[in-house]
């Protein structure tokens, strides 16, 4: 990423207020576990929750907007406190658009993390939007920041430390460890 | 690859009527995850899934061959609409003649995506064969296209949206997400 | 790593009768796999395990001190010969403290290996701090060894070997094996 | 490898009638998945398993010596039609010993696959010694032959092929894919 980007992606990490996560590819490595009734497991990343309950410490709201259904997903956002959970979202647009309503903020007051094309109505709509290495290419050529680390394996770690920096909280969040 | 071998890819995806992917190793990573009494989880991938479906919608046919058998493929199927299931197939070619038989189809009419040495004897006659990076090197060397992306991790959604590209259907699969 | 910098990690490991590892990132990849109850597996390494094993039988001891809670680490614990098992600690410097007591070791004595900033209180106090290539960078940039194997993958067995070597202990426990 | 260690490899892989395998980190990548009660699965590979069929068909007779102890390995091990499988082995020499008495062969006609220290008192007798890029240095650098793929991801199909080229059955072994 170059120095201009960089820059623009700390301004617009800097708006938000509320976070919004994909889960399958952004919360998991997008690897879809099947038994033969269906999907039986999701792996998540233990760096990836800290990095969420800092974020969530620091007031930043958190949400997740998925395609898929399924009670893994509920557990893992229980777990986290992410209180705001849409699953089965086909029309990511329009969950967006009831997101904004209940919680009185705009798009410009959002962030959103994501890895398909499906993201995109989404993406191109909010603040801040960030994406993983093994994204779709539409999406990380439209995401203001790709993380290093690919989905699952600590890429949303790597996202909350950059709004966290990008707000000036870093530091705070650091200093219970640091002292 | 060079320019002249893409060429001649995207010459013969042109052709692709019914697109046949084999399942380990292509569809999923190739690992086999077993329990005590064999395998238990298969895992597939989520932009896989979404490419696959871009690529039915688009007009392509799609179906499965492979040689092991298992309910967990079914019921992957099934999610994705694959409707034409072949399993427990150890001599493809024969199993592909039957697949031409019930479609009405020619060879020249479809694509085949496969990892191993078994796959050669339907590869060597369909007009478009595709493969993986971490295929057999047999496999590798006879496919006309070999994804970037690993089996299970991104390779058959490549391919999906090689073929989109290949017929002009690219722009119009993505302008629901671009509008 | 530099040569002075290595050196002087040696000198540390030498000093080690107590080893404390954390376990996810460091004894597992850091994956957390959710089925809709909660954490179903954990995904540990057989060159760890017999690392540890070989770390033992040289005199030195061995902890675990993990954030989380899950009866699958007492299960590894127990298989590895891990007799001090610490879980669901959010205060690891506390937890620490009632290890030294309960050991009659001081902070000199010991060795931690972790990943993630909750670790960085502690490791700022013992002998010998290690990492992992996929640690949080707080961590990583603090620590005294950081292995070139990834967490779950090898790490922990390579920090038993960088002990066993700066212990002189290395060719004994190989000497089985070697002849 | 160097031109002459790899003429060396295949003069010795040319030897091998009774090709024996580890387990853990060779037919697997040596993660350990545990549930509460311990391992729950173990994760082999689809290219691995064509491979021993290939090699087996061939003349080449396979086995099986595990450290550990596991009815997924019987399982496995059945599905591939290995029938000599020697499980919680921790002395391998001895378990070897056994093994050429009842197959009636001598170590300069086996071959012996491992990753781990535990297995260098057999590798260092028979006449071809395999490894994996993730095994233990001390097994790597006394291996005469390290596949490129990993322990799980391919290696046991690599040496599979290796042997099958240096006996100058591997166009034989091919040809029913290639007509």
């Amino acid at each position: 990423m170059q120095t201009t980007q960089k820059t623009t992606a700390i301004e617009r990490a800097k708006q938000v207020r509320l976070m919004v996560f994909d889960v399958d590819g952004v919360l998991t490595d997008g690897r879809l576990r099947y038994g033969s009734d269906g999907e039986i497991l999701k792996t998540f990343h233990v760096l990836d929750g800290h990095g969420i309950k800092l974020l969530q410490q620091s007031g930043v709201k958190t949400a997740i907007i998925s395609a898929r259904q399924s009670p893994i997903v509920a557990k893992r956002a229980a777990d986290l406190g992410i209180s705001i959970v849409m699953q089965g979202i086909h029309d990511k647009r329009s969950a967006f658009e009831t997101l904004l309503t209940e919680t009185g903020l705009g798009p410009q007051d959002c962030g959103f993390m994501g890895d398909d094309v499906i993201d995109l109505p989404v993406m191109t709509r909010v603040a801040f939007a960030a994406s993983v290495p093994n994204g779709h290419e539409e999406v990380r050529s439209r995401a203001h920041y790709v993380a290093q680390a690919s989905g699952g394996l600590g890429a949303v770690r790597e996202v909350c430390d950059f709004i966290l920096r990008a707000q000036d909280n870093y530091q705070a969040a650091m200093a219970p460890y640091l002292t």
